[in-house]
């Protein structure tokens, strides 16, 4: 396998490829706007040369612009060509499908046989919804699977069909232990959905309290993070995104109780899945081969089915009846601006940084 | 019911009863060393004289004793006389069982009717282990039932049996929305506890990162936190204990996202159970009819079963091989100090504080 990615560079130091060369440049660079049917027409088309069939490339060209769509660029657009990178190198296996290694009651394991990431994890949802339908609840663990993008597609997808869904990644070693130097721990990022008014609140999070893109990010902009996000050499806490940078010392978020969530998480995706750790994959400097969770709930079997609705308006209804802090701040719930954002992005066309446009679309003649 | 309790007090403006008195008290008394067979026959004596059967007197001592032999003296010794006072203001039922509501697939829906919480806790685990035998996993929810002390007894008593246990709690409101400066969300404790060494790896957390308590004590020995606990009247993230008890603003853990977990899991318990959410108890004023959820995995029954022992292992291994930011730093799996505490309190006995020992001494005679 190539791997000329990580050598030397800042990645391969602190935790191999959490940045995307193309989150990079979009910091000085212009936008352009995309509509949707083209974004997915040239996602489709490049697919296809890179070993997909029609089928496949149309859906991961779907989640790709949906996620662009909903303001994920990190996980949309922005990810797309190192997506592509990913195949040509053989880490991803176009044509991979997913295998059942072993079944009991509400419990599958699966193998990912390292197929596309996110068509793993649809496969995975909608295989979870399946088993809630008969059982209540579904838990799907696939191991050697691939990055799945986006957390929050997952949750959408489960919840707008009326399920509960709860899930969850490892990944490479990106964050250190509490009071640790060096980088042991996932920010294994987790999904929880609930369906809410034909749509969702979807709550998607990771264990570090910033990506290091933001970081670089307010770097680049002169900026101080709003709240701390690191460690500095001297051990201090900062909100400075060059001293974070220094050290890669990500802040895990609730301090100790973050690192400790990302390691039990490792472990349930491991032991669920029996694939590979965190430290497994970090052994292999390139993030592939990833233990994932998928667990569906059918709620419309609950003898509380009918109030459901209601019981989530109630609480949503609290929730926005807080006393804001200032005449600017709005009190939100997890997923209500993707909606927004998606509206005025179906209006208007998706921003995509011009480069990173021009970049894919001269994949489309490679 | 009696409800003297909160009149006027701070303890009802920011968040009704998140303090104890006991835990007040313990900040400049000295404390007496309690043997455990002592301890359990003392608890066992009081609880006998308020209404609970010998069967239901013992297990309650042995959960108040094993948190506090377990170091965790908040939810143990240093609560048994609010837990009395609850049962004699009506609060919590002595007598009550927890009764069957709905049963789907993986799933079952019980009634807490209002009966102690950690007995209700113990049965719902137990139940969640029944159901995970049969059918891989096991989801009990659990509507009217109360604050369940400890979260961490039922992850242990799960995990010591080889099963994988999630759970969490729901609360009254104690915590501000992200950018909110009153309280509308609970600090909903979750637990997640996975088999190791014949013991455990548990996590207990809550979302504020810093207890009401601890932020006290703290205050109390003019001490500044050790990372950021909370918001000042300006708005300000400070670590000064005084400031964030002025606003009773407490500090989500991972700001926003913890804010957002907190909301979510309240939305589950609520959902999964048919109980009350966090707004509806908060509006009782006191802290009673919780909604909690207990998930249990039968992971002897996977197909990796035999080598999820070494997979386990050599995650924490890789995490003791952490480079420690200093010669005092210990890097520790969570839970793994629990074990060290309990050694010593069985050797030299349970230290607590003297005060509180003479007013738990002063109810056998009541």
């Amino acid at each position: 396998m190539h791997t000329k990615e990580h050598k030397g560079s800042k990645d391969y130091i602190f935790g191999f490829f959490l940045l995307d060369d193309n989150d990079r440049k979009t910091k000085m660079e212009k936008n352009v706007l995309i509509q949707i049917n083209e974004m997915m027409s040239v996602f489709f088309r490049i697919l296809k040369k890179n070993g997909f069939s029609d089928q496949k490339a149309e859906k991961i060209a779907e989640i790709f612009t949906t996620n662009s769509l909903e303001g994920v660029y990190t996980h949309g657009v922005n990810r797309f060509s190192r997506f592509v990178r990913n195949i040509r190198d053989g880490y991803i296996k176009p044509d991979a499908e997913p295998s059942l290694v072993h079944r009991i009651g509400s419990i599958e394991q699966w193998d990912g046989n390292l197929g596309p990431g996110p068509l793993n994890a649809v496969f995975a949802t909608e295989r979870a919804i399946e088993l809630a339908d008969i059982k209540g609840i579904g838990l799907v663990a696939i191991a050697n699977t691939n990055h799945w993008m986006r957390a929050g597609y997952y949750g959408w997808q489960a919840a707008r069909k009326g399920y509960v869904f709860i899930g969850w990644t490892n990944t490479i070693a990106n964050m250190p232990a509490w009071g640790a130097k060096d980088v042991h721990l996932g920010n294994n990022p987790v999904i929880i959905a609930v369906p809410f008014e034909k749509e969702a609140i979807v709550l998607d999070f990771a264990m570090t309290q910033f990506s290091y893109g933001k970081i670089e990010k307010y770097e680049s902009e002169g900026k101080q993070l709003p709240f701390p996000g690191g460690f500095n050499k001297a051990g201090k806490m900062t909100t400075d995104p060059g001293e974070i940078l220094e050290t890669w010392r990500a802040l895990p978020i609730g301090y100790w109780k973050g690192a400790g969530l990302s390691l039990l998480l490792d472990i349930l995706a491991t032991v669920l899945s029996g694939g590979l750790s965190t430290c497994e994959i970090t052994k292999r400097k390139v993030e592939y081969g990833l233990s994932q969770v998928f667990i569906a709930i059918n709620i419309k079997q609950l003898h509380n089915s009918p109030t459901i609705e209601n019981a989530i308006q109630q609480i949503i209804n609290d929730l926005h009846s807080s006393i804001p802090e200032s005449k600017e701040t709005t009190i939100r719930y997890p997923g209500e601006k993707v909606l927004k954002i998606k509206e005025e992005s179906v209006k208007k066309g998706i921003p995509v940084n011009k480069r990173i446009w021009e970049e894919i679309l001269s994949l489309c003649s490679e």
